[in-house]
């Protein structure tokens, strides 16, 4: 310690908010260069490295093969798969001294197609998986909680090559075995997310999320074991309903009664239901979106929910992309003077409305297109707008008063929500996300041209997937899931030191012993982490060593007069007199023990 | 081989010259992503890695801390230290989406002088030494020779902070002796080179070159153990010489002869010597620049050096640094009318010239300033310029017709040019800098403001060294000394296998014999790389394996059936026959004993 590059700090940076951050500045792992760049120290360093090996290891053990790519690359290849501008102003691009256009890679799916592309042309070469682990650049609007969400960071990402789609399943699977290992291995716990929905097809797609409370995503889960990103989460429809006896609509002025909560009040001031209340849930809201397809066509399209549910912005963009959405603006909605802001109902949109037609395609013309939430099923009964200001309707029947174009997964997932595979209700729960495990298929393969001859001598378009672990975030997040209220507390198998052995008190005799316990420790194999400051308290020390979590301390102070030393865990805070002179093989043994748990 | 990610290329590359920047690609060990930007394949990235390793180890043997900086860094560090301006369009710049201005970091003494500054204060932690081993970026005005002078490269850099002098060059001796080690484990011949002009006064500054006829850089050396940069040799002056015999200066009539080889041959036609021919030595010839200074005012100046000799670019660039140097236009030439081009003589210009003058500071004002060779001593005897249209001046003396300002080191050196040091003749010779170290004293400590208190309480500015080395580039000039006209042949220590086991023939003995050899060694700790490829012929192995380069290649093959294999040496070409039984444990005693030796 005396002469390490260390320096622990007091207080927490201004900038931190969450228990990783505070502590990897604090206690001299990372520092912060710019917004969400740092600079790993050597404590950061080594923790970094260790997690890089056992991504490496699982990697190797499943036939992965280790490339390296350029950070820096040219824009072209980006620009034939169209994610120069997909990307937004998430891409760091740059220009060189010939005012060529480049960018610093967020991901390299279209550089390894073309490395394949350039080396490989034949069946007999796959299957093949690359990967590589390398620092990444995202210009994100909000770079947060230190190395969880940071503009450059490193990432492990690999592809796999195969001829068709059984190939693809296999490559798939192997990769979702290996990186179970890799989080058991890591002793962080992890729950594997469905991460596409079902509703907008497509391949197969999971999010391995870290659950932790200051995690940016939302998941949910059942008891039966049902788990899924909330954006892949589709709602159980309910049967239809029997409306025969449901009174015709009515129009009723509802005067200020632009909301909902509004609404209620209102209609149980002034329309009483005689049974019960009536409740948000009696309402259907409409949400006017305008989406942008990607032929750049905009379209507005009225969206009907129940009125007890928000819509959830990230479920909402899933559901329409690769579309972007927004809110219809004012301009957008003069477009529809049926749309009546505030008193907007699905009458006048869908499939059932005045004025629609259809084009030769079958394209709906002349009402805007009328999505509704899966639960508004046939037969159900809504107060809605009355597409009149002031007024709205009651007895509004589904697929009687109104028709949609068809359901969408907009709404927001609540708790107790049943799971759809009835597995049973859902909880909600948030995460970090630590890996992502993707089937690309054939999209990068086609832009970018990469076939290869089969059996038969024909040419196919090899099949793809993409795989990524966010290797510093990992580590943040195991920072986050083992520290205390005291620092730090890593597990055997990151650590950048095994055991932190203090010399605490006065004394040549103290400091001699415990440069001889370290030694020894050190000579079997193991990295220790010796605090030989002088003038510096036991006080100070302790703080240290506690806030910097090497997953043993060993303290050389005032027992040795009585012939021990104390052994303490950081974890679970256990603390073991030793004999001195047998301290160095039992805490070896100990050591090792520990160590070979998480092999 | 079946399924490693590998394909040789029979074509060398259409941008290749070098022989390494050939064979690496062809070899498949790296492939061009942009100009200067190379994808690492499994291969090269083995390679590399090993490279990093020695530099590692040899880093840590001196106390190094391993830390990790940024890549894309915030503009305002460089800005405070001008070095944002001055690297020019060799920095590649960038801004985030907030406009702020970034730049890839091309070295990074700025971020560890504010590092160490953001965590010491006190002269007792001194001295320290960090290094990282990183990705850099240049954006050169020509990449070329594949790795070795690319714009994304991997480089060690190391810094060492001291409180004084006698610190710093205990560091920088350290650090001298760590990179003697380094090229020495990696077999890897270099010469270490003054890198700083003793005119030029500064701190000690050595390159690292690998003598190679492919190398950019010159540097010389004499029997006597002189080396140097070419920009950092000084010229042995001769004594000053009695002219008290030449005649008066002598204005003749010379038309057309306005170059060095037109005059010589005039002169002797016209105005011959009695004694001897005249010679291109005999002439003194002025080549105007144009300085810009770092304050950006521009300052003309006549160089006058001998006509035999030419101007070195990059010694006339190091001798003016930081000055900005470049040819004098014809501009600059019309605001001095005295100058008359092809006809200048440095009779108009210095200390003795019409028209000079000094303001109250000594600056030279009114005469263009006059810097010669130091070879034009006092007393010497030329045929200057007439500074007229078509006339010479014959018997013009240094000291007595012209009087110089001073002395410039700019002409080229010539084989057979004294050593200063009076080791001897130089001799030339062209290589390549693989390291660079250097005392970079107190610049960046005072421009960022890294001071620490002393033993007495006073604040002292730190004194720093920078240390480099071409981690990628290193790679290359391996391949590049040591692969022949077969293809690479790396030695042992970085060797991305140890073995290559060819199963060369028909029938599932021969394979499975390979196989089994291939384990058996590898079991033993060695890399092997199995050429199981069927329907690939034994030609088309041997070639591969003589262009990949492993040190050792088994041939299990015809031989097989008298119960032989053989050992090849890829360097030495030798043979050995080895009888099945006993090749596994001979060959891992030959590979232990070949690896040992280069510990």
């Amino acid at each position: 310690m005396s002469n390490f590059f260390v320096r622990t700090l007091r207080e927490d940076p201004a900038d931190a908010e969450v228990a990783s951050h505070k502590l990897l500045v604090r206690a001299g792992y990372i520092r912060r260069a710019a917004p969400g760049i740092y600079t790993w120290m050597p404590l950061g360093l080594q923790v970094l490295r260790r997690v890089e090996q056992i991504v490496r290891e699982e990697m190797e053990a499943i036939g992965g093969q280790e490339v390296h790519f350029p950070a820096l690359l040219p824009a072209e290849p980006y620009q034939r798969t169209n994610r120069w501008e997909e990307y937004g102003p998430t891409l760091f691009k740059l220009k060189d001294r010939k005012d060529g256009d480049y960018l610093l890679a967020p991901t390299h799916e279209e550089m390894f197609t073309l490395l394949v592309k350039d080396m490989y042309s034949s069946y007999k070469d796959l299957p093949l998986t690359l990967y590589q682990i390398q620092t990444k650049y995202r210009d994100e609007a909000r770079p947060r909680a230190g190395i969880i969400r940071g503009r450059e960071f490193v990432m492990k990402d690999s592809y796999s090559f195969d001829l068709d789609d059984e190939g693809l399943d296999k490559s798939y699977e192997m990769h979702r075995q290996a990186y179970e290992k890799i989080f058991t291995r890591l002793g962080l716990e992890y729950a594997i997310c469905q991460a596409m929905s079902g509703a907008m097809g497509g391949s197969r797609s999971e999010e391995f999320l870290h659950p932790c409370s200051i995690g940016e995503d939302t998941f949910v889960r059942s008891a039966g074991g049902y788990t899924a990103n909330a954006e892949a989460v589709t709602t159980v429809a309910p049967d239809p309903v029997d409306a025969s006896n449901v009174p015709a609509m009515e129009l009723r002025e509802t005067p200020g009664a632009s909301t909902i909560a509004a609404l209620v009040e209102y209609s149980n001031e002034n329309y009483p239901r005689t049974d019960r209340p009536w409740q948000a849930a009696d309402m259907l809201k409409s949400f006017v979106v305008t989406l942008t397809h990607p032929d750049g066509q905009e379209e507005v399209v009225n969206l009907a929910i129940p009125g007890d549910r928000d819509v959830d912005p990230k479920r909402l963009e899933a559901f329409f992309a690769p579309a972007e959405v927004a809110l219809a603006t004012a301009e957008d909605l003069a477009k529809h003077p049926e749309l009546v802001a505030g008193y907007l109902g699905p009458q006048v949109c869908g499939a059932g409305a005045p004025g629609r037609t259809y084009d030769e395609d079958g394209n709906p013309q002349g009402a805007v297109r009328l999505l509704v939430d899966p639960r508004v099923v046939e037969g159900t009964e809504w107060i809605t707008g009355g597409n009149r200001e002031g007024f709205h309707a009651y007895h509004t029947v589904a697929g009687r008063d109104f028709t949609a174009d068809g359901t969408a997964e907009v709404a927001e997932i609540k708790a107790g929500d049943p799971a759809p595979d009835g597995s049973g209700p859902l909880e909600l729960a948030r995460g970090i996300e630590i890996g992502h495990i993707f089937q690309l298929g054939r999209k990068y393969a086609k832009a970018l041209d990469l076939q290869v001859l089969d059996q038969n001598g024909k040419t196919q378009v090899v099949t793809m997937g993409s795989y990524g672990i966010g290797v510093s975030r990992v580590m943040a997040a195991l920072a986050e899931a083992t520290a205390d209220e005291k620092g730090l507390a890593w597990p055997m198998v990151v650590a950048p030191f095994h055991l932190h052995v203090l010399a605490t008190g006065k004394g040549e005799e103290i400091f001699q012993t415990a440069a001889d316990l370290a030694s020894a420790v050190s000579e079997a194999g193991f990295e220790v982490l010796f605090d030989d400051r002088v003038k510096v308290s036991a006080g100070v020390k302790f703080a240290d060593a506690e806030l910097m979590g090497m997953p043993y301390a060993l303290v050389v102070g005032r027992g040795l007069k009585d012939g021990v030393v104390e052994l303490r865990n950081r974890r679970s805070g256990e603390r073991t007199d030793l004999p001195v002179g047998e301290a160095a093989q039992r805490i070896i043994e100990i050591l090792a023990e520990n160590r070979e748990a998480t092999k």
